[in-house]
């Protein structure tokens, strides 16, 4: 095992950056020595979050790139747009970036002003920074200085796609992916469309026409496909907290496949993907807290459609679970050191 | 209108028996005289369902043949299986019935038997039966005898499906329906699996191999399509009492068509389905107590493929107000009697 | 049966103006002619409702004194502060007004600033106002011009402690109303705290240094107290949309009573107030989306500590509901019209 | 730290047991050897409860003496009265045993029998049997055979009331808890009242004319009062999957006391009960899924009566999570090792 290091997390006012800090504060190998937040600068970080009474007894402090230069990694839980004004700084200090946000995700900078409508002011860097999908991208991220941690959606979503794809198996133009969330994914700003009233006892698509994930699911797909990928996303807000439940339809183009062996020998040496046996259905209450994705495979009727479905916390394997996954593998800890709490059921 | 008909409930203990209860309460043509329960015969109504105190007075009775023939209809809210042994004799007797249970809804007594695990007792009133979806059968609904009301699922599908079939603008051997529906389509029954402490903070897809309202959806669609039907059909349970959404995708196979157009002048005479504005999210709550059938229509990206989102509440359009719309259908009442509240939102 | 009259809604973007124009949309002597909104003026009120579709076809306008004036009736559905700055104008024009805020329900001006935090307009006006709580003063409501439509705390916790205080059947120094609302009381403002990520899986207490609701409830049950009143009030927010369950403890002085034949009487002739029998739970659910208080009455281990639990739907009791039965006690509708339909459940 | 210990967990398939292998599972001084169920016997444990997927590789086995004789502790996480026939035995052959019922928890047999409702068939064991709250029993409970677990009501009441009782500081003869507990108390049992449907969305009191949590905690806070005990205790059923909150009311009967002080100097040196900062509401979520106690403490405006407000996980520190406490300090284990975590938020 490493070392400890020393670990800043910008903007951790939002829920990625309060389970980050939940998950950072039982790390044997972590010291958290910079939290800081513009608008909360100067309050013991749990007077915040009172989960984190007697863990963490930092403040928050206004960002400062004197502070976070003495940091060996710095993770950003900021709102998309922030993390690239920084990271080039960051980096010239000898800096390790986690960037949860969005901002190194699209390797094409032109497309990425196209879905987050801003200017990107580092594109030299999109090209360098690593994609954090580990089950992907496990020995580029050991080496890598930047890390673009996975949107939540991306996760679940590529996670239950790729056996599919990399073997070509399905008709990777014509992919379906019904994806369903929790409200934290949202995020912790006050709104009125995400309050109790509106939200609980409710259920409806959001973005059909187009969300920001999108673009990047089919890049990641792309990345392992030999033919041209296509994907109709339709994301639904769901009345529960965390959780996120993709399901995924695919029109098989070989017959003689036995998907279940297929998914459960693909994932047999991941340690956060789980197949399920045939006939258990994933449910998101199962990894609850955990950086888990759990899988089941279905071919209803025996027909050419396959039926994915793909569960994960979106606040752990869809963020800060995952960033702390990547952070282990580059800093050569046991990648699941920190992440083996178990789901909390019920 | 009408003259004052009398109306007998068969098995009003489960939601459907209490939503149809509390409608039929407030139906100015309706006179309540006989509702049955085998568990619950003796105790007052409104003792079970505190919501019906001062609504309705009477007492549940053991089911009898001689009560329910004096009735002028007879609604079934009985488990599978139940309307079947009575029906034949109500009809006999010159009662109307409505089922709203499945005994009738499949015209083939083979694929009954196949989906719903016994002999059925009467095949030959499957012909006879009339589907009552309005939208469809408005007029055969008016002069039937028996009538099989549409499960919850099939009612949202086959209403997001139906102009798009009609005109045969689809592929229709290769439909996906991607169903959310709120826990109290599993009915009022004791189990573990529907507990709030295992449905609540959860999203599951459940039956994917084979669910009964398959074969009642794709019965409904092909009797409107040209071409052979086939259809994904994927249920969830979300984390809410009430309502259905129904994410439907199809493949276009003409270019040249306005799709909002096309729904909102297919839809134009209807009074329980709206088809809402572009870009407006069709959710669940729009229609939570109310008939109201809400559809959203999109074409994700300009793309071929149509994403439809129809939602409805399960227990009222899906289940009880259908089968009062249905009655005012056979008995002459205007079809929006008793089914004008208002949904409740917040 | 009174004509058909005019009636404008100031600040119909809250939950409790949604639920006012859900209950006044179907009531048969009401024409709604204003519905007004600063910020969405111009926009369709069932294009932020979308329950309202089909029901309401009027559109937001800006508040204008001389619409409002051409109306019988104005419910204020406002933030605290606005009625009192147009209701002495209106009042003068003939128009009566009902406050469904907060501006007109204290009788003291110094004690109405001291909570309220702002100067009172028109103070002279709150010896006139009525208080609106039929079940105590029908009769001044019949003949006001301006009635103070009650809280929606006060209205369960004052219709529970009634029968006792009236009475003087309870110590009425040492009263405690332990009360649990839904999320929906704090409004439909977009705020951090009643976020479904926050409010949900989670109850607290809050205020219980003070809430404004407690001067209220105590000039209400002094009102109709030989002795002084003084009261422990702790309000706790719960996740819920809907509802308020008040649990209220009184100490009995004296021996020889039937509470439960006391309560019985007490309320007997009310049309919107339930005692339940006993050993029955009043719920929120069985009030839920209706004008109903159920109450139900114990004494524990038939010792001298009273307990009642009164459960109100916090936005139709508590407050649309309320208000519809105040106008039509002061136009001489039947008191119910309008407010007959049943509660969900489920 | 003590050396590993076999641990056996009988009656596991309920949210108790559940919870008790996820603390045990990642518990760094316990071997589990044996988890017993009659009905899931034969089948993996992880079969029932995915969470524990890759965490617990045992089966369940129907209970056998033999096997649990090889314990060295075993927990009892089994319905009301099972323990009781097994405890004898267990004791004799040297194990010691946590009963997470409520068998050993009154120290009288008549009262536990009028209670309970059955015979006790070890009552010479009720003497022996500690009552496990370590907050006030840690030096017996580190000597004990056998200690009985607390219930969740009379955890976080009895930590509430304790230094106000134990100072003489309040009428120990008027005290008043009303709580709300997640339905997750209520067991993994298959029932109509607990289903989502019927729980979800609704608030009720029960049990209010006698629960039997009341005995257990008028007998606790008698063991520590100088005066007689009596308190008026009425449980509430709340919309959420865990947590339990109390609302305390006691009357002072001296003045000159600072309660904030005396609460945090009464509970410094506890490490799961946290009082927080005045003005701070304690809320359920900041201890779901951890074993933290927290307690806000108010006088409101100022006068006789005090009410606290005690949070706590029903399942951790309310049941599981104490009895993991119990056991490291009966085995000398440092008395936080295995529940360290940290609370879930959001």
């Amino acid at each position: 095992m490493s070392e400890i290091i020393k670990v800043g997390v910008v903007g951790a006012t939002g829920y990625t950056g309060v389970e980050l800090l939940r998950l950072l504060s039982s790390h044997p190998g972590v010291e958290i020595t910079v939290v800081t937040s513009r608008s909360e600068a100067g309050r013991p970080v749990a007077d915040l979050f009172s989960n984190l009474r007697g863990h963490i007894d930092l403040r928050f402090v206004a960002p400062d790139l004197d502070d976070l230069t003495e940091c060996d990694l710095v993770f950003f839980a900021t709102p998309n747009g922030v993390a690239m004004t920084m990271v080039p700084e960051l980096l010239d200090a000898g800096v390790k970036v986690i960037d949860i946000a969005a901002d190194f995700r699209l390797q094409d900078a032109d497309e990425w002003q196209h879905w987050y409508k801003m200017e990107h002011v580092c594109p030299d860097l999109l090209e360098e920074a690593v994609y954090g999908l580990p089950e992907v991208n496990r020995e580029q991220i050991a080496d890598a200085r930047l890390v673009a941690n996975p949107g939540c959606y991306p996760t679940s979503v590529q996670l239950g796609f790729l056996p599919l794809i990399e073997q070509g198996l399905v008709d990777a133009e014509h992919l379906i992916a019904d994806t369903k969330s929790g409200v934290s994914g949202a995020g912790r700003q006050a709104a009125v469309a995400t309050l109790l009233t509106e939200a609980s006892e409710n259920m409806k698509a959001y973005n059909v026409d187009g969300h920001r994930h999108l673009p990047e699911i089919t890049q990641g797909l792309s990345a392992i496909s030999d033919s041209p990928v296509a994907l109709t996303f339709v994301p639904h807000l769901t009345p529960m907290i965390r959780g996120i439940h993709a399901t995924l339809y695919a029109d098989l183009i070989v017959d003689d496949v036995d998907l279940q062996e297929l998914y459960e020998e693909y994932y047999i040496d991941e340690p956060f993907v789980d197949v399920l046996p045939p006939g258990v259905s994933a449910e998101t209450r199962s990894v609850r807290g955990s950086n888990m994705c759990r899988i089941s495979v279905y071919r209803p009727q025996g027909g050419d459609v396959v039926v994915i479905t793909s569960v994960i916390d979106n606040l752990v394997k869809g963020a800060a679970g995952q960033a702390v996954q990547n952070m282990n593998i580059m800093f050569d800890f046991a990648e699941t050191c920190g992440l083996e709490s178990v789901a909390i059921i019920p």
